[in-house]
């Protein structure tokens, strides 16, 4: 087999299926860390090289299978450095940038996917902790012991503002002029991420 | 007809199931405020005696049509009398009570049914207005310009709680004990009521 480098051929469907189907699977069952490219091919019966080939990397590969069209480790660089009592307010300014977006009807529908099926709901979680929030944390320079309960913290609120800005569109949150939302959110995940949690 | 005051039996299901179709569908079209219960009997084709006879109150007929077995104007009250600057904790530790209690169950399945049936959407927005945040915001005097953006924050971060927890079940928020929880987001609640919003 010999993989072509362009990347914008879709290639034969029923193997890109067969891929994304065993990639579902492996990352909902494992987790991200102990899924490799290796057995996700081995689970689809092509070479590691093909789904290197469709998908790039292993990153590119969990992102196609959580059909989220952005990626976190080009976005949250930006973000994360300057001045650091303010990283709330960029996380914040950040995210409703990418869900007011046209990019962000996909991440709705992930979400509400999330809500009822559990396999969806893995890889959500699985995404949250290695694509978003380690990212986050790594950035931030805290004590590791504190990491999880911070990130799902930070979570809980953005996840809830998604949910009633997009989802349950609860007013005046779901109209909300961004800005009005970076002010009254970003103190609270900055205290998430560098406050006192009590 | 002579409506029994037992509350006990279950009646006719077909007239219980016409009239809960009906309470749904008119709650989610008009709104709580808006409905009343002789617009639900006509629409059932009963007499609204008979709605007051299988459900009680407008407030009991809508916490029926969305499933939710817990009535928030029994247990708001308790939380929102004391200390002021202490509601926000107050407010997660009642939250955290029912959605851990058996009775968590159904409200987890409203949740998950919410985030794909717009109907069901509509019914938890007004659930969430009239039934949890008009009380909870009508006793702590407050601004009534301020109220609706007050409220939607907190149902941001109570709702993001929720699917933290008993959804997406992302760690250390689903299985930390609620007291932790009640340090954490206490101060966010507390805040969105009564803080200053940028």
């Amino acid at each position: 087999m010999t993989p072509r480098r362009t990347g914008r051929r879709p290639g034969n469907p029923d193997t890109r299926d067969a891929i994304l189907a065993a990639a579902r699977t492996a990352f909902a069952d494992r987790g991200f860390d102990a899924t490799s490219i290796r057995m996700i091919a081995t689970a689809a019966g092509v070479d590691p090289a093909l789904v290197h080939h469709y998908f790039g990397s292993k990153d590119q590969l969990f992102r196609a299978t959580v059909d989220i069209p952005v990626d976190p480790g080009e976005l949250l660089p930006a973000v994360l450095v300057g001045a650091r009592d303010e990283v709330g307010a960029r996380l914040v300014r950040l995210f409703l940038g990418v869900w007011d977006s046209p990019a962000g009807a996909g991440a709705v529908a992930v979400l509400r996917s999330a809500a009822t099926n559990e396999w969806t709901a893995r890889l959500v979680r699985e995404f949250l902790v290695t694509q978003v929030l380690r990212r986050v944390l790594d950035h931030l320079d805290m004590a590791p012991d504190e990491l999880p309960l911070r990130g799902s913290l930070v979570a809980s609120q953005m996840i809830g503002l998604a949910m009633m800005r997009y989802v349950i569109r609860l007013e005046p949150v779901a109209s909300a002029d961004p800005e009005t939302l970076v002010a009254a959110l970003g103190p609270t995940v900055q205290r998430y991420l560098t406050g006192d949690l009590g």
